[in-house]
């Protein structure tokens, strides 16, 4: 199933998760070829894909043996070395985001630093070692804190909410005891919580997808509503901060800004710096998905339409609750819920794994929203076949 | 990159051309193992598929293996041999459509016979065997007769518009000779080309698409424009016809029906048991693609709504003048288009050749299809970028 590398790819892919599963999906399309450098053999994308090299995505044979093949490597996620992606830049090889603009993405301290400087409304925060910087931090902006891990944090994994003192020992003891660093935040009171994606090429030409609101429960991200219900001009708003942010990380490929809205205001929250979970709605809802637009940006060709294909669209994400989900067996009632889109990921169910989600394109938001969220619960058990929410 | 099967994929396809390529694009989205019969590993679907097995599908021997490790198996074209497929058929394969079905599609008159049983308006035809035969067909229908070859014809090969008895005379000689049968049919002024998609489960549930109007050049589909600008009345009558049709032939899975509008009424021209050139609009134009709903179909699922996504959607193919044609060099251009969706089958050029296809959606018919050609014709190299038709 696996080729040894003999032409040369257009694309490389570090990782072979959904993101790249999608990825791929767009790729034929367009003729693109791509190889990806995939952990392990069952993996999302390398399910689907015939041009894989099994490789750790923090090994540096293997992420050299990818860069050498490919005309431009690109990433599924943030978990890699900066240290050798800045070796393989200097070696001659094309990074589409860059390692500089990686090693941004991958450190929320970084992060904030970098948007603050660029004009983005940022939450106060900082760095903490000492429970001391907690308590400090507490007396200039309050109780409860935000913790963050400053990397590696995703889906909810890496974030506390600080009551006290007490808690804040609790958190740097265990935290500072594992090798992870604490980024401060002042406590918002969270509204809604909002993302924009931009597609950036390396000249700096960009296109602006539409505001959404995604639902976050217990730190994961449920379900995407676009467009967000949101005043024009806070959209623009958040449009232009994308494109900002887009601009002070010189990203090229997908950006994703993920914002707070609080106090009646945005506030930033984190970015991405690939394809994203708020951004899978495009696939069906925009004139160009994120995946496509990400490899037209990588390659340096024009990008593409990001206007909604219609009035609303809904995305619900499909995350198990145990291993004993099947989604074999619940696909052909899903399958019967009137303009579902399905889109299944090949992973095995494990508690709170995302395994696939879902589309919908509707008339208005409620029936929209009411179709993919009922083809998501009947997929995943939770609804008998032919049931309502 | 090819697989010895191990485990069972769901679903077979014999063949692994550009119709395979974009059902395996459809089967990400599923989560369908897909296992492909490929002539060559560079056939169109085998170069984005990794579950090849690579072997002629006039092979028992090949087939066999395809068949005993698939749950189903469905078919790219229909250049198969029927014998085989009954005695796999009788081996406990399940082959949909069905080899009784593939008999009938891969034979120009069963197809008449049997559309004609079903009630449908064919156009009157005969088998040829002499001169004598054109002659008499002609003395009852008048000059000109259309002559087509019973089997494999396909794009424009395989029909000669026959003036007079001298022109007969050397059609028969040079078709009989290389043992290809001549059916005779009534010539009839086409006004416009029509077809309709319809996909049909097991059990007899089926779904109708948009009728389409298909714009043919030298009998090689150029352009495919969706809805047909025909009466209400004959739109629901075609789509009627398209039921009849795939009930008669008991398909399962996509049936094309091919029409000709003359004489003020519809005509059937001919039918495909498989996903169609005529319904490759339906990726971005439908809420559920041909695609899509074939896998639905012969996996006996639910099948997916047939709305149009927007109020027109043209589609051009990409056919070959040359080999000279370098779609990668031209496809930055053709995507700065606006509003453009792209295919490409990973084809070498050859003449005549179709080596992808444009799409797109549009508020007026007009907009939709001078986007489409004129991407087409940059994708060609017959425009110069940014110019217009």
């Amino acid at each position: 199933m696996h080729t040894t590398p003999t032409r040369r790819a257009q694309v490389g892919i570090v990782g072979a998760g959904q993101l790249a599963r999608m990825t791929v999906q767009a790729a034929i399309s367009l003729g693109v070829s791509v190889r990806l450098l995939a952990a392990r053999a069952d993996d999302s994308a390398a399910l689907v894909w015939p041009d894989v090299l099994i490789g750790s995505p923090t090994s540096a044979e293997a992420l050299s043996r990818l860069a050498s093949s490919c005309c431009v490597v690109t990433f599924d996620h943030e978990l890699v070395d900066i240290t050798i992606l800045r070796e393989l830049e200097a070696g001659g090889a094309c990074l589409r985001p860059s390692a500089a603009t990686l090693a941004v993405a991958q450190d929320k301290w970084q992060q904030r630093r970098a948007l603050a400087a660029a004009g983005l409304p940022v939450p106060p925060h900082r760095l903490a070692r000492v429970v001391d910087d907690v308590v400090t931090f507490a007396s200039e902006h309050g109780w409860p804190v935000v913790a963050k891990a400053r990397r590696g944090g995703y889906d909810g994994r890496g974030v506390r909410i600080l009551e006290d003192r007490s808690a804040a020992e609790q958190t740097i003891a265990e935290w500072t005891g594992r090798g992870i660093e604490l980024l401060l935040e002042r406590f918002v009171p969270i509204e809604q919580e909002l993302a924009v994606l931009v597609a950036r090429r390396p000249g700096g030409e960009m296109v602006t997808y539409p505001v959404v609101q995604s639902i976050q429960v217990e730190g994961i991200c449920r379900e995407v509503l676009a467009p967000a219900e949101i005043e024009p001009e806070m959209a623009r708003f958040a449009q232009a901060m994308a494109r900002s942010a887009a601009e002070a990380l010189r990203v090229v490929g997908i950006l994703a800004l993920e914002l707070f809205l609080a106090e009646g205001q945005l506030y930033v929250n984190e970015i991405a710096t690939r394809p994203h979970n708020s951004g899978h709605y495009t696939i069906e809802g925009c004139t160009t998905s994120q995946f496509e637009n990400h490899l037209r940006a990588i390659l340096d060709w024009p990008l593409g339409g990001t206007a909604l294909t219609g009035p609303y669209v809904a995305m619900a994400n499909l995350i198990a609750s145990d291993e004993a989900v099947d989604l074999a067996a619940s696909l052909p009632a899903a399958l019967a819920i009137e303009g579902v889109r399905v889109h299944l990921y090949g992973k095995a169910p494990r508690p709170g794994r995302k395994i696939g989600h879902v589309t919908s394109v509707g008339g208005t938001l409620t029936e929209a929203r009411r179709r993919a969220q009922t083809a998501a619960a009947v997929l995943l058990g939770q609804l008998p076949p032919g049931g309502g929410p």
